[in-house]
């Protein structure tokens, strides 16, 4: 078989991790596979970086930015290689311009064109194990760029499909995808298998094991990924287009997110176009708004409330009130203390009264219900956020307890 | 002008420092000039990648060790530009890959075979200052390498010979070449013109200004060099083929080595053979030998003395040791503490008697001469280490006094 394996950051933060995660390598490969490593900056290096750039000017440019962290990943591989060179293993390093790692101009946040494999391949050839740099390429004038969020993720999926690898590994520091938070919900457990679309409901409702553009990349070209963990070799979750649900789960996991602010628009003119002004504005800001409800008709005025990420509240905030006269509303109002809690299943397509299961376990614990909101394998709602923990319990306990 | 400014490690080790020969720079580039610099890993990050490494395996390949390595100068060039965009100057960074610094195979010691010029006309043509990487090219499978010794001086001097740049100005923690070390020897002045071939003799007799290659290079292809501080803005040592020696001095300057040791090897035959024999078995383990001197023949057996590097000393005897009854000498005596005292001057080609002048100097101060070594431009003799400072003192006095 053929395996890419991703590493994180944290997985090979110092000697004794990356002589721990060579040994996983090794095994893989000593199974007589071909092996692709990809690698992120060591832990802190990151913010080493940034530190010494900020030291010297505090606004860098996206492209010197990129040149200067593009090093982490290349110390990364160097040292992987070194150990696994110790280990006796034929292993080559290559960085993203040596891979032709092609990327569009976008500085530290470039989006991933092509892959070039003839080098990789050379190597497997060779028999050798290949230690990739994640994170990075190169774009059209050869210049370095980085690929912002869950970089490393993307690009070990991007390789993946590239050499239509048979499988894609995600290591991180949790055994796979968990029906909800494992450290703070009684009785989460594990899945064997999630779909494409699943993973990245949950991946974009928080639950931070892998980035959606790599879920996203995965399901564009059927690449077979799995999450799994560096610290205790067992299998993880498998992340595929068709799952067999043995368990016959109506969904597969609950998620939470607390950065999120509710902004209330109160007194509308009912006439069209209103609406419509308002959410152009945000959009123009590039603010992403979420869960949206709109009051009934009052008096031909009308409330809309919505959710938008709280670390952009202020943006969202000081843009609609600029704009009070042009948009027409009478108030408007804030709310930091929410919190959304989502249920995600590809069950829900074929099974209907998943969302009054949710609604009753909350109902039962009398945590009230803020907004709802539902896609076609989603059941959102915003509540309290003194209540998120318990509420993810309780939701829990219901589908799974 | 087209200018290349190199500044090494400890120019700039630190924010602040970087800032300051932005500093540099930028006056450079406001003077109307085109500026191409060249940049060395910052101060400690050279041996900090090699502890890292260390930690992993203390026996790396060399060639995962030059892609660890190469990240130092890389993260270089970015902060620099950071400095020198916060200045709003237009900036760009480049690697050595990035200018196809094209070098042979030889990881952590790699020869330059060319520079392309393409990338780097590009961006004079826009006006932009260009920040190269030192030290680092890639070789003919596109794999990363380093130039070893004194290689970003090498690499600054070839870039400046494939643009045909004015000038490459080499910035030290020294104001220039000096007629002897100005912390050691009172009286000591700055050069402020020095040929290429007394360059080369004072760089291998341990002046430690400008690594040998560099000058070599720059002698080849007639690159107008400088020697300056990066502390003090004043005119440094030009380094050019023909000197106007206004001065009419005879040396140009003096130099000390006490990394030196002497072997003395007692009884040889004094037959045809014999020293081949011995010079040969040094050579094909890789010692060089300096100094040599033969004595006259006593009851068919000669003497041999010469001096090794003192790091060498023992490899050495422990060769000549092996090979006793094969090189047929009766005996073999090391000594450590010699010094290596020199004077350099192209004036020497044409003016007699300068060597008489040292001697006379040494013999004045009571300073005993073990071995003598004279070439065009140089004479060096090996003294008593303990006399080494005092030595370089009268000579120096006789000389410039």
């Amino acid at each position: 078989m053929l395996i890419v394996q991703k590493f994180g950051g944290s997985s090979v933060a110092d000697a004794e991790k990356v002589t721990r995660v060579a040994g996983i390598i090794a095994d893989t490969y000593c199974d007589n596979n071909d092996v692709v490593v990809v690698l992120s900056a060591q832990g802190d290096t990151t913010d080493e970086l940034l530190e010494k750039a900020a030291e010297i000017n505090p606004k860098p440019s996206k492209r010197e930015l990129d040149v200067l962290l593009s090093t982490g990943e290349q110390i990364s591989v160097a040292l992987m290689s070194m150990a696994l060179e110790k280990m006796g293993l034929p292993v080559v390093s290559l960085t993203g311009w040596q891979i032709e790692m092609s990327t569009n101009f976008e500085y530290g946040n470039a989006r991933i064109r092509s892959v070039s494999t003839d080098r990789i391949r050379q190597e497997l050839d060779k028999r050798r194990i290949v230690v990739i740099t994640g994170f990075q390429g190169i774009c059209g004038t050869g210049d370095i760029t980085t690929l912002g969020r869950g970089g490393s993720d993307t690009s070990a999926v991007a390789i993946a499909a590239s050499l239509h690898a048979d499988k894609c590994q995600i290591f991180t520091d949790v055994e796979g995808v968990f029906t909800a938070d494992p450290r703070k919900v009684e009785g989460a457990r594990k899945l064997d298998e999630i779909t494409y679309d699943e993973m990245m409901e949950l991946a974009s409702l928080g639950a931070q094991v892998l980035h959606n553009r790599s879920v996203e990349m995965a399901k564009r070209y059927g690449v077979n990924l799995e999450v799994l963990s560096s610290y205790v070799r067992k299998p993880g979750t498998q992340v595929k287009e068709v799952v067999k649900n043995v368990e016959q789960m109506k969904i597969s996991g609950i998620a939470k997110d607390t950065n999120v602010a509710r902004i209330a628009v109160v007194g509308i003119p009912d006439q069209p176009g209103y609406a419509f002004k308002l959410f152009r504005a945000l959009a123009n800001a590039k603010i992403n708004v979420d869960i949206i409800l709109q009051s009934i008709d009052r008096d031909g005025h009308n409330d809309i409330s919505f959710t938008v990420a709280e670390n952009e509240l202020e943006k969202a905030f000081a843009i609609l009130r600029e704009r009070k006269d042009a948009l027409g509303y009478r108030d408007i109002y804030a709310e930091k203390s929410v919190a959304k809690i989502s249920i995600v299943g590809a069950g829900m397509l074929s099974s209907s009264g998943i969302a009054a299961i949710m609604f009753e376990a909350l109902s039962d614990a009398k945590i009230n219900i803020q907004m709802i909101s539902t896609s076609e394998i989603k059941v959102s709602v915003l509540i309290d956020e003194k209540d998120t923990d318990r509420a993810v319990q309780v939701i829990h306990n219901k589908f799974f307890g």
